[in-house]
């Protein structure tokens, strides 16, 4: 399978929807768009998706018109089209007066907890709305000068209002490295003190200025567990709106096994074969992190290879 | 060769140093090292680094002293530590009394213009204060309330001094694909308008939120060139601070070979064979990025695996 293949089926990846790169600078087809009757609008508010609070797998998306006036003003970002309907995401402001009429429509849930009940194509959309509603929300004020920031560019660039400065912002996305650690027939699982009560993952943390990714690999899995790893494999990634991470997954080999937490991150930290995590697993003395995400994933790959068949048959 | 080897020989990454991040929020340490007689400082002046004019392979570090008080003022940012010696990473802010000093001690200059005259670890020291410097730069106010932001955590945040914001910023780095676009025995090269007479080099654009690092080498490939590309596979990262980026490379096949730049951002673009590529190199009529860089490290790669022999032997 080749990286875009495994990418792929990572939650939230291959979205079909294309982002009309070349189109977010077309100020006339961008005010067509806003009011066209086949528009539709992602509205998220404080970081939320907006869902049928009857089922919600079923996203809730606004229509321009009489209904949503209110639509077209609230510096819409334009997120792509698809099948001739395009998107918009939209932030839905604190305090106002379409809120109480939005939450009576629906529901507002985090993306993470309905994730796998919706269709791709429906999680890459709401995630793509989440990402960058959460990014203009944060880079409202130049970093540079302090002054107002207003959206241009289709909500894809925050240009400072001050013309003796007038930078240009762009939407940040932190990569992050994710990776699945073995030794002989075991895994590196370990827990943060503010996860769920039995919930174990890989080991995960930010990319930082000046380093490679692999180069990341080795110091995230030296400080947090005192592991060193060698035979570093990239494995896929994921976007990861939560609020802002590109995941990047690989696979390591530990050249040691004890384990020391250095870091203040980290709970508990244990080396882990196939037959121990079923046991736990189906004990639920052990849970895994979501199915949506990449963690799962390499989880998963990893207990496939082994002798206790395959993790989805059976958890 | 796993990936860690393969990021290992791009220029920048694969530092011996020590970030010492458990050590970021002790004071007290800090404060020792600040002053210690082993202790040097990195300087950067707008974006560039300081190196002696006589030899440019010799960047020029300060020592805390009577002579470079100002230092420890400077918002000074920890690097690290390597071989018993602290590294602070410092911004030697516009129209500042010791500025004119350091010019005299030596030549700014930027460093890609320096980089492979420079051993691998002064590179990646010298890497890391450039990117930092330029973080502070562009976020000294709060981008969620405009209030001025101070330096905490030896430089690896940066927070809001407004007390009913106190919002933490973290260092920003943007996630790039760069592609090797192969057809049968060509490859994809094209140029920019802005880059210098001849350089080509393969595609490459940020990665946006919501999308997989492949869809966006997916993305990026058709709207710059309006080919399909296939069989994707990941190859190496490098960090790049110039001034933020972190360079995601690839190989990819295209399913297509017709080429249009739909997009402002080519000039030209070329599907070229080993051979023509060599006979354009020796006559100076192609020229291809820097040795330091990936996007050359991608040429090479598949330059390598056919018949004209290893690029680094007669270029």
């Amino acid at each position: 399978m080749n990286h875009y293949e495994r990418s792929a089926l990572n939650f939230f990846a291959a979205s079909p929807l294309d982002r009309m790169t070349l189109k977010r600078r077309d100020a006339a087809w961008l005010a067509e768009q806003l009011t066209a009757a086949t528009t539709r609008f992602v509205p998220v508010w404080q970081t939320k998706n907006l869902f049928d609070a009857q089922d919600m797998s079923r996203a809730l998306l606004l229509a321009p018109g009489a209904d949503h006036l209110w639509l077209a003003a609230a510096e819409p970002i334009l997120l792509g089209v698809h099948e001739g309907i395009t998107y918009f995401g939209v932030d839905v402001a604190e305090g106002a007066d379409h809120l109480a009429s939005l939450q009576t429509l629906g529901k507002f849930e985090d993306l993470r907890l309905v994730g796998t009940r919706l269709d791709a194509k429906t999680g890459g959309l709401l995630a793509l709305a989440r990402a960058m509603t959460y990014w203009h929300q944060r880079h409202r004020f130049c970093g540079d000068c302090g002054s107002p920031t207003q959206s241009a560019d289709g909500g894809f660039v925050r240009r400072c209002t001050n013309p003796a400065c007038g930078k240009q912002h762009f939407p940040r996305t932190d990569p992050a490295i994710i990776v699945q650690v073995s030794a002989g027939d075991k895994c590196l699982l370990a827990r943060q003190a503010v996860w769920p009560p039995g919930r174990y993952s890989v080991l995960a943390g930010f990319v930082e200025p000046g380093e490679s990714v692999e180069d990341a690999v080795i110091r995230e899995v030296l400080e947090e567990t005192n592991i060193r790893v060698t035979n570093i494999h990239y494995y896929a990634s994921q976007p990861w709106p939560f609020p802002a991470s590109l995941m990047l997954g690989y696979t390591a080999e530990a050249t040691n096994v004890d384990l020391h937490y250095t870091d203040d991150e980290l709970e508990h930290a244990r080396w882990i074969s196939r037959r121990e995590l079923k046991e736990a697993l189906q004990a639920e003395t052990i849970k895994l992190p979501p199915p949506l995400s990449i963690s799962h994933r390499l989880i998963e790959s990893w207990f496939d290879t082994g002798e206790c068949g395959r993790l989805r048959d059976w958890l």
